[in-house]
């Protein structure tokens, strides 16, 4: 069988999938934001109509879902394969929103790298044959993620500059075999790495590391330069941990300049909306993506773009019991035409 | 491009990858148990040398997983993808276990079923020609899980008789593009399944709806019957669940038969070992799959065997919160010849 492998980390897909639909969702913060226009809803009810935030999370996420299979015309019947998975505990937020939906399901943990790492299952198992549609779906919610690794909104706690933001948004998005694009041309999928950082209060850090390891491999894989690229996104460095990236790179006498942006940097005002850091999550990278990136590519601001998320692959107990952050960062490459 | 696709949950491999070699490992009450001659490695220390339950957790994946790759005389570093994830929260056991494996990285949550989930992507993955080696693997660890799920072990709490016991154990599998099998052939991926039981001291009664599903999926969709296997092994229905899977059949006019086993009511004594429902969690479909299964496969005893992992997808959390149990159930058939 002809292999797809390029390279120890990287697989050039042959059929090259196409982006069917993609949709995102938000809360009240993000309707505040720079991209609010990107978002296909907005709520300014944080519970999204639930009596929890656990069911909060998992409601905005089956509403993102069910966007992304309309605005792909294709009955959730007729999904192949759904991918999904969240920062809550055992990753409930996505079981419970994709209960309904009768599709078969995979589950995943890849922390804030979630919608990397169900695109890329999502395109290679369209690319090799076992379905010809499929989806990727993740989300995150503040006040879900503050009480599972922080403390309760309750306790009004003190955020120090370096922490980041939990997103309340949800990105879903369906892949066909054949369509106009973007097409999802290369996949590189992340190694676990640690640099020893164990502040769970600046992950841009910790997770920085992880991104330079992905995105070096990919372009010794593919043989491309950054500049290949119109855009480099990462998933939620956030401005502590891509201003590390931009520097890694630098050591290496390679500059990404203005192509290289962070989900977690654009997603908010970082000054006046008290955004810290910037945002973070799997709602992050994913509802950039699925919003603003994805229609920027569709109206030509963008040909070439790598999807580059990344996530920090620790629990509060690790974090409790003195661990540091392993982390990980996936990417993949779309493209307005395939190669 | 030739769709493998057989029917709504099912795919029908072409290529049909080898099980190069797979390993387990157990704990104390496992190395009492009936299916202990067929572990790799037995712990009288269920610390595992480690300083927490959840670093124990990861040690044991961690030694499990280089057992799998010693065996298939493969260095970790050839191993293209692993597919990895456990019941901790946020998957840190898998995380910190391979944080120094160095190979292309997926993380799953599938709750119980992890096993058989790794196991179809590993397989899908070579069988679509982007790997030709990857693997599976994942645990479970009593004593995380207890105070994880339900309360400290040093609360002594009572468990009802339905309740099973978390398995400590792991499995890792390694296949291969070419091999002497068992060959993977079919894979029937899960579809999230709720008959609304909300007990968390009766996952089996939660599961086995989803198992039902799964199956009764599989044979639709591949015209083959229950006959046809020498062995239908499912991951962790227990006493209770697997019971209830049976009646689910005979309704149907199905009757299962000795072929059909159940992981959780294997790997303990119920009666002497104290074991009330059986065993469940990651690690008992996984450390009974990869030690008393396969090498019965090989053997001779089986040559056809379907194996079912069911998970059960809540968390505590929503459990609180009165919700019910989703479920699933991944199938993925092992036959000594390719087909």
């Amino acid at each position: 069988m002809e292999t797809k492998r390029i390279g120890k980390q990287t697989v050039k897909l042959t059929l090259q999938p196409s982006v069917a639909a993609a949709a995102c969702v938000g809360g009240k913060k993000e309707s505040e934001g720079p991209l609010r226009k990107y978002f296909d809803y907005l709520s300014n009810d944080s519970r999204f109509g639930a009596k929890s935030w656990e069911k909060a999370e998992s409601a905005m996420l089956k509403m993102c879902y069910s966007l992304a299979c309309d605005k792909a015309k294709t009955p959730p019947s007729d999904i192949e394969y759904v991918f999904s998975g969240d920062l809550l505990n055992q990753c409930a937020g996505s079981a419970y929103a994709m209960r309904d939906c009768g599709a078969p399901y995979f589950g995943l943990y890849g922390a804030c790298s979630t919608m990397a790492e169900g695109l890329s299952l999502a395109a290679m198992l369209i690319d090799g044959g076992f379905c010809s549609t499929a989806a990727a779906a993740t989300s995150s919610h503040f006040c879900s993620a503050e009480r599972q690794y922080r403390f309760p909104l309750q306790y009004g706690n003190q955020r120090p500059p370096t922490a980041q933001r939990t997103v309340t948004g949800a990105g879903a998005l369906i892949l066909k075999e054949n369509g106009d694009g973007p097409y999802i041309t290369h996949v590189t999928t992340g190694v676990i790495t640690d640099a020893g950082v164990a502040d769970m209060n600046n992950m841009g850090a910790a997770m920085a590391p992880a991104a330079y390891t992905t995105l070096t491999a990919h372009f010794a894989d593919t043989g491309r330069t950054p500049d290949y690229y119109d855009a480099i996104v990462t998933g939620d460095l956030g401005v502590v941990g891509s201003d590390i990236l931009r520097e890694l790179f630098a050591i290496d006498g390679v500059e990404l300049g203005v192509r290289y942006m962070d989900c977690g940097r654009l997603i908010y005002y970082i000054d006046s909306q008290d955004a810290h850091a910037g945002g973070s999550g799997c709602g992050c990278s994913a509802s950039v993506l699925c919003g603003h990136f994805l229609h920027g590519m569709a109206e030509g601001q963008w040909k070439r773009l790598l999807f580059c998320a990344t996530g920090a692959m620790m629990s509060p107990t690790t974090n409790q019991q003195g661990e540091s952050i392993p982390s990980i960062c996936h990417a993949v490459a779309l493209e307005n035409s395939r190669c």
